[in-house]
């Protein structure tokens, strides 16, 4: 029998599983399983539409010898907020492994890509935030803006946020919604306010251009660039990858075609041998964080691994209810 | 609304629609539509599986200017069958191509695939079957050899099918089915019984090696070769091409990676000019069946075009009924 679950029922068996020792370690023993060879993950399918513009990928793969595969379909429409619907929609499909048959369609419309996101965010701060952190600066006043923000309480003390956007509109927003779950919350529109205090930085916007500079950064800073994912997309200098002790990528192989490691490469100012793959780092104890005083960025561009990996929590969990 | 349709519901809405009227032409449009380059479809998505032995594919697209993509996800698990379940399973889904939304997800479990391979099957005949045949060929008695002669009855006369099988206990059970559906059916295990009987021949097995030979072939012969397509299957001597008068293919960039073309290519018995693209067959008269006397061979492997007509025809067929 085919499980359908649609949105809010996903959200609903999410208050069930516990963020910080469940979807946490899931996603990191994804990273792990990764960069260990043993994930079977295809090149992302893709189709592109023009009138009006839009994009669809598909993501999908396995673990080897687990139970399950999953493929994950998500689309960007951007046009669609002038028809006041959301931009973003998509469904992740579970799959036995052992006959072809289809277990679960999650109908989660991309909610639980965000999750997962947030969730891998929180992995990088495990190994990689500097200790006793003042100050959280984020890039971006949209879901991931926010869903880091959520998932790095679970890692770490946050006593302020402060938030930089395009206009003070946005930063309002995050503001006026944030604060009421319990954050404090500054706002610029000035990205030199984030560089000059705050030593871990998360930049979640769609950005084709740096927002910040490497002469900017100061020691014992960390950023995790999650906004890149495609050739276009770029929210850091190439410089921060060369000035950086430890320069972290998800997908050593995606980070060749796009990301910040992409545009790192295609400046000359890193060669392929500096960046280390994230599974490979968590799993070597010298690959971590060493000291309060290092530069690390971790460029995440986002693996089928962990689609694979929420899909297979949320499925467990719905199960478990009956 | 997302609308979740059940296998048993789309075979119920199947009912509804006209297999003369819309099924086959919709394929045939689908055809023409492919060769003209007015249809996006990316190469085909796979997964395989060592333990048990397993495929996935991933086939999607669409139509320019069309209201909807497709995506279709097939699995095949021929271990199943120890287990008791089915072999082949998986989905269809249709989603806004104005605004990425999920519009209907078809369960199928395969079904409808069968159904467009007929289709196409039948489509093949009104261009290229030679005129009063009096004896159908199916080699293979599974469910392609069953639909391929039922849609074959959409475009044409047959008075008698002759079916080859593995063994006798396999044809003895197509000839129980068929039987009953109005078909009069002999039986054989020698596949020279079809060759010197049949001016119509339909091929629809997994076979990896050929079933016929060239010389068998006698003039005026159609042969539609649905079975191979992979690199592995093969249901023609590739002197067949050769020795054809018109040697068809549904997709010519296909035909270069699998199926009876690429065989025929690999023996160097035929060259990259001979293969003409169905779609492009169709939209010319010069291409159809000129006499009674050419032997035509058509190749098909199957084409995603085909899926989203498919589809299309069937998510109207359920909006339809409310």
């Amino acid at each position: 029998m085919v499980r359908i679950v649609a949105l809010n029922e996903i959200q609903e068996a999410l208050k069930a599983i516990d963020p910080r020792r469940e979807i946490i370690p899931a996603i990191q023993d994804g990273f792990v399983a990764y960069s260990q060879g043993r994930v079977v993950v295809p090149p992302v399918g893709e189709l592109t539409f023009d009138d009006p513009k839009g994009e669809t990928h598909i993501k999908y793969g396995y673990i080897k010898r687990d139970e399950v595969f999953v493929i994950k379909i998500a689309s960007g429409f951007h046009g669609n907020l002038k028809l006041g619907i959301p931009t973003c929609h998509g469904l992740m499909l579970i799959f036995s492994q052992k006959t072809g048959e289809l277990k679960c369609v999650l109908l989660d419309e991309g909610y639980l890509t965000q999750v997962r996101t947030a969730a891998a965010g929180a992995v990088v701060a495990k190994f990689f935030a500097p200790r006793n952190i003042r100050r959280v600066g984020v890039f971006g006043t949209g879901i991931q803006g926010r869903m880091q923000v959520e998932y790095l309480t679970y890692v770490m003390d946050i006593p302020e946020v402060m938030v930089w956007g395009l206009n003070q509109d946005e930063v309002d927003g995050y503001r006026a919604d944030m604060e009421p779950k319990g954050f404090k919350i500054l706002t610029t529109l000035d990205a030199e306010d984030i560089a000059s205090t705050c030593h871990f930085i998360v930049t979640a916007t769609p950005s084709c251009l740096p927002l910040l500079a490497a002469a900017q950064i100061r020691q014992g800073t960390h950023i995790t660039a999650m906004g890149s994912d495609t050739v276009d997309k770029q929210e850091l200098d190439p410089a921060i990858a060369r000035k950086a002790d430890r320069f972290i990528v998800d997908s050593l192989s995606q980070g060749l075609l796009r990301g910040e490691m992409y545009h790192a490469l295609r400046s000359g100012l890193i060669t392929a041998e500096k960046p280390i793959e994230l599974g490979a780092a968590i799993a070597d104890k010298k690959r971590h964080r060493a000291s309060d005083e290092e530069i690390t960025v971790v460029d995440l561009t986002g693996v089928a691994v962990h689609d694979i990996q929420i899909a297979k929590l949320v499925w467990a969990a719905i199960e478990k209810k009956g």
